[in-house]
């Protein structure tokens, strides 16, 4: 059992690990920080929290495990501030969907007596806020850890704990393999999702052509309705994996409009090879979940 | 009243149109002809027509109105051969999501005793067989006519009574108009799904990434489970326009993955830019619905 825990950042996987922490009794005290107004109160009254704070310095203060809840763009100045606040011993790790370039700040900033431990909850739910917090959002769920050669077992024995606690099944990866599946399978189909939506919708026809849009459209843009600034955030913190998905991805398009402009009827071998692979792609996902 | 419809394809949407009419009580007769093994059998069975016939010819024989509900690839020479059946002063419409192509081949093969009037349900149903049929498939939905200088106002008018049958809304859109915007919402989205598939899967670590793909990704893939031989018809037969708007996403892909590789924070504009086009657009989409 955990002594002090403290979470950073109370949105929807801050406040659903607080939750689950709580509820499987694995700390005897959580303690919660969130810069956003009343959010702290609300994580309290839901039972995320035992305690919440003002400021940063006494959450995190003779916490032995720092879980740090917030978006991709936060995470630097966080490490930053947290170097000198952590107590020695302090096991430190984050939720955030890329990794080596927080681990990288994670070297930079924190003193050699704080652990870092990289971490990944795949929880894919569009919902955000600690409204939506719930303590079985990672039951059964996977939950990536990227040690480096730097990080200590006894600091990935406190992040398994944590893991363990939530009921999800741990992962391992190297930081930058982490980061070239997740831009395939996370950015990658974000960024075809706005790249799509805003094709249409710059059409002149749109607000005729908008009337047509059926479920089809609607699936392949639902993305589009994430946040601009989160996702722009783990673009550019993820730019290199990106940008070699993304000239795939494009050479992959490229070669189909050229199939279709001089209406090669072989075209059907790419279709049928794209519903073999996310016919098998779903019956894995239908038996995981 | 109609005295005599023949369906001619009787999956999902031929299915649903026998049900409707009969439900509607708007024709005497609902002749059926489908060359699916059974499929004519179980139509009837489910009271989607009354009379099932094992000759094309004869299923076309005195119907006043005739409804192609077959796959793109089977339009041309189903035109071809229903020229020589058809009773003079027939009616025949299309299904088709595509209309430039198969109004050309009607006019190449329909006898000017025969009227043709090309049509398009929106349905939107991922589902597909005369086992999913639905009396109120068509309901509320939008169903595009695309009249030609050519189009007869009795012919048109013949058309508009099965689309008040169906309780659909009609909506009437120049050929080319119709097939460049069908082009951007379901084409292009199709082509954007099964593009972002292959990439993925091709890549030599998919047995891994495929694990931690969620519902982002299930959502942008999604349409790729559909049929590859229908998809290539109807892309085959749109390639204009359809190469038209892959000349714009592949732009649009471009400029933001040339964003992205020089690390532009500025990036969220275009993300902003589609996040309030998708929003806009779903709040229309769910009034409509």
């Amino acid at each position: 059992m955990f002594n002090r825990v403290a979470i950073i950042g109370l949105g929807l996987v801050g406040g659903s690990m607080g939750l689950a922490l709580r509820k499987a009794q694995a700390a005897q005290q959580v303690a919660g920080y969130d810069l956003g107004k009343g959010v702290s109160d609300r994580a309290r009254k839901i039972g995320a929290i035992d305690q919440q704070y003002s400021a940063l310095a006494d959450a995190v203060r003779g916490a032995e495990l720092i879980i740090l809840a917030t978006p991709v763009g936060t995470m630097r100045s966080l490490l930053q501030n947290i170097a000198t606040m952590a107590s020695p011993g302090a096991v430190v790790t984050d939720v955030a969907s890329i990794k080596v370039q927080v681990i990288n700040w994670a070297q930079e900033f924190l003193p050699a007596a704080v652990s870092f431990v990289g971490g990944h909850p795949m929880i894919g739910k569009q919902v955000s806020g600690v409204e939506s917090a719930d303590a079985a959002l990672f039951q059964d769920r996977i939950y990536c850890l990227t040690p480096t050669r730097h990080t200590l077992s006894a600091a990935l024995n406190k992040v398994s704990m944590l893991i363990e606690a939530l009921g999800a099944r741990v992962r391992f990866l190297e930081p930058a393999e982490h980061d070239g599946q997740v831009a395939g399978v996370n950015q990658l189909p974000y960024v075809a999702s706005i790249a799509l939506m805003n094709t249409a919708a710059s059409d002149s026809a749109w607000s005729d052509t908008a009337i047509l849009a059926g479920t089809g459209f609607s699936d392949v843009t639902r993305l589009a309705a994430g946040n601009p600034e989160m996702n722009r955030d783990i673009c550019l913190a993820n730019s290199e994996a990106l940008t070699r998905w993304l000239n795939q991805y494009i050479s992959a398009l490229t070669e189909i409009r050229d199939r279709i402009a001089v209406h090669d009827s072989s075209l059907d071998q790419a279709f049928a090879r794209a519903q073999q692979w996310r016919q098998q792609w779903q019956a894995t996902y239908d038996t995981e979940k």
